[in-house]
């Protein structure tokens, strides 16, 4: 490492400047862990409020003007050319996120956190109830202050791309919309292909009832066989699965569906596979901005390919069926295997996002992404929001939805404020079919050890081409330096044909 | 409430930055407590960390000169002395914080906060190998870090003094001199008596194997017998019981031994007397200083009066006798009532402070009295410190202790540097023994309460006369206004006289 000066190195007290920051925001995770997990119904008030307040004092301190002046500095010194490419880097997003902060004020980041707390928690009240206009009052607070946030970070942008370039750096509604749409004529023509075929699979077999005992051992094996570290993490249940945490301590949560152990399943590979992401930053830059992930979009292609295209590949099951028939003794007993696989692949157009199949579950994010877009454009009124949802749902799955809680009220997101955020997981499909087709040219045999049960060299690729580069680059320059492409639609399209005519035969 | 300004209230102003501090106090004892309960093992340096890092953070505000210069401007004000006596005691305590912490560096608050969380970790695995000497190292830092704060603190007094006022403010040596030498001889003669009497309790029965499962559902009943709020609190298992938590959002924790249920049993009864008093604090206070508990001894005395004189009595098990036999089935179908009761309240000299009766307990915290007083006159060295303790075990109670982790290493507390804490426990009884004589005045009918099941009566006359006095005023100033009288050891004493001599039918 470079000093930038003689005396005091200016480089070292920003990067401690910013590691108190990070642990801050750590601290700040697990508190929301456990608010999703253990905290009792009658603390959210509270919790909120501590969740406000850390938040103000993190943002304080983002914001810090010493933080500025430090950049300034680091910059116009005549050693900055000195710097590593690493370091340069750590500046550069240093920067960004200084420059974004500090258009924020506090008051807005504090009110936009407790809002966030208690519009989730009303959501699970108003889900429960499968009750809309419980819900509504919350979105609409949340949805202005997210307008607000917008606003204050580029009052001469749109605001929703303002919102996809804070997920997805780089990202605009013209990139996305281009995407989606080869995406979603894509998709179309396959959900035609599989759902009109003949032999359908037998989708009632995932539908028997499986004990939520058994279940929990299922998810310690999902998680063991794609190498998360027990040591370093752990598995519990909410709501809605999630994943939080940091190096040594990341944490995935599950749900138990008795008359549907395949969402436990996929939920637990999903989570672990955004943990091993977490589990595996490069250790050299531990809380320094280079050390963290890339981008929420790299995030969900983490997730979704140990979730998709190892955990639901015929080789997956190859091995793990033994176990499984183990596990649920009598319950599956009758069934052969290839009539499970099919099963736990059958394309079936539904009303869940999180329960999707591969290849329906790209049309309920671009759904929710065109909702969005029309909502920050002030298109749609929150009073016609459930009746757009279900039109969408109609026009392109044939769904019809007649109770909100498995409609506009089944997703987190929203009600914590986090719009712009679902294109990311149709994106993550999109990282994942080019990051597949790299991957197969350097481990022709990978599905013959996934059949061996052994994913380490999977897992050790991912860890090598995507977790260790942390936040070296922006998405579209590291999916180009993984891959040697530029993001294309074409490599997860083709991915899909194959294993689902397969699949069908068709 | 008087405005302390016409312009701008100083004292809104004063309130709203300890708020502030309060809250994330609160977020740091959810960290802790998750560090206690579900933390996986390999997060234990990333999570001393964040503590450090916090503590230093929430360190940092309790000294900012702001509040130095807040507390001057209001004091000096014509306005002043409108104020209201709850008022005035919060400007009282902050001043004494703001006083005691400015003396603190950070980096000494940090190094503290890290080497607790270290030491305690390290302290596990010490009494798991019953290793003194791998925990000796980590005790020796924490004991020099404790004299240094202590020398910050007060150069100029004894700095085992300084600690015991940290504690119980307005208490030092010579004051717990005097209480626990009465008690010492007082307890001597009792148990000569007990464990000399003839017809001794069989206490093999305690050591039934009672499985895990059983367990679980006594100690809900236990909570919700004496009033814990399951909405606003949960339970938890941890190594060593310990209760967390503020008003919404009260945690406590047991441990579960197979062939001792009575481990369980007064641990969650002790520690929901702790979450009982944190539930019930003045709500018109939230956050204020003067809506915190009075002491750590008067915490200890809520959770001992639950623990012993409520849970341990004849009246409270003639209740719960029929239920726990539902519960146990065949373990315990032989045993009349009586046999259990006595079996229950054996004066049993033994090892292990936290499942001592309450004759020998008190003698366990002299002795850690005794050998804290000396560690901080430097008196005993840290090698000698087993043999000490296993000397005084058996000067006071006569048992052979031949493995460490039954002897010196079985607390916690000194681990995290919980130095001085030890005498509150004892406090707590003496000022038990005062209450009770008080409340017997007030609701003389009070076990015939308890023997209905009925345990609001007691319940709400600790909340009424301990709970909403939130720290309104200091321990000896509390007990006065409560009982009428000074602090004495007589009550105490007459109570286990004469409980222990209708058990022993002395």
């Amino acid at each position: 490492m470079v000093k930038i000066t003689q005396e005091i190195d200016l480089y070292e007290k920003l990067l401690a400047k910013i590691k108190e920051i990070t642990i801050l925001n750590n601290a700040l995770g697990t508190i929301y862990w456990d608010m999703e997990t253990f905290m009792p119904k009658g603390g959210i008030e509270q919790r909120s409020e501590e969740i406000a307040i850390m938040s103000g004092l993190i943002h304080e301190r983002v914001v810090e003007p010493e933080i500025g002046s430090l950049l300034e500095k680091i910059k116009q010194h005549n050693n900055y050319e000195k710097l590593s490419d690493a370091e340069k880097r750590n500046i550069y997003l240093i920067q960004r996120s200084y420059d974004q902060q500090t258009k924020i004020p506090k008051d807005l980041v504090m009110a936009y956190a407790k809002q966030a707390a208690i519009g989730v928690e009303i959501w699970k009240k108003a889900k429960a109830e499968s009750n809309y206009k419980l819900f509504q009052p919350e979105l609409e607070k949340i949805l202005e202050l997210t307008k607000k946030q917008a606003h204050y970070l580029n009052p001469d942008k749109d605001p929703y791309d303002v919102l996809l370039d804070q997920n997805e750096p780089g990202f605009n509604r013209e990139i996305i919309d281009k995407l989606f749409s080869e995406l979603r004529d894509g998709l179309k023509l396959l959900i035609k292909d599989t759902v009109e075929a003949p032999n359908q699979p037998d989708y009632s077999i995932i539908e028997r009832k499986c004990p939520v005992e058994i279940q929990k051992k299922m998810s310690e094996d999902m998680a063991k066989l794609i190498k998360f570290d027990f040591k370093r993490g752990r598995i519990d249940e909410a709501v809605h699965p999630f994943t939080s945490g940091y190096y040594d301590d990341v944490r995935v949560t599950t749900r138990y569906i008795e008359n549907d152990f395949s969402s436990n399943l996929f939920a637990v590979l999903h989570e672990c596979g955004h943990a091993l992401y977490e589990q595996n930053m490069p250790k050299k830059f531990k809380y320094q901005p280079v050390g963290y992930y890339c981008s929420m979009g790299f995030h969900e292609a983490q997730a979704r390919f140990f979730e998709n295209i190892v955990g639901r590949s015929r080789e997956f099951w190859e091995q793990y069926y033994p176990r499984f028939k183990e596990l649920t003794g009598e319950i599956f007993a009758d069934i052969e295997f290839d009539v499970f696989l099919r099963a736990l692949n059958k394309v079936n157009p539904s009303k869940i996002r999180v329960e999707a199949d591969p290849v329906t579950y790209s049309l309920h994010i671009i759904l929710r992404y065109e909702i969005e877009k029309e909502l920050f454009a002030g298109k749609i009124s929150l009073d016609d929001l459930p009746k757009v949802w279900n039109q969408k749902m109609k026009d392109y799955l044939g769904i019809d939805i007649e109770d909100d809680a498995e409609g506009v009220l089944q997703d987190t997101h929203w009600a914590g404020g986090g719009f712009g955020y679902f294109p990311d997981y149709a994106l993550g499909n999109i990282y994942d079919g080019q990051l597949l087709w790299t991957m197969e040219q350097d481990i022709p045999n990978w599905r013959d050890q996934v059949k061996k049960g052994d994913n380490s060299k999977i897992v050790n690729w991912m860890v090598k081409n995507v977790h260790q580069k942390g936040n070296l680059l922006d998405a579209l320059d590291l999916i180009k330096e993984i891959t040697g492409e530029e993001l294309s639609t074409k490599y997860y399209l083709d991915y899909l044909r194959k294993e689902y005519k397969k699949l069908y035969s068709l």
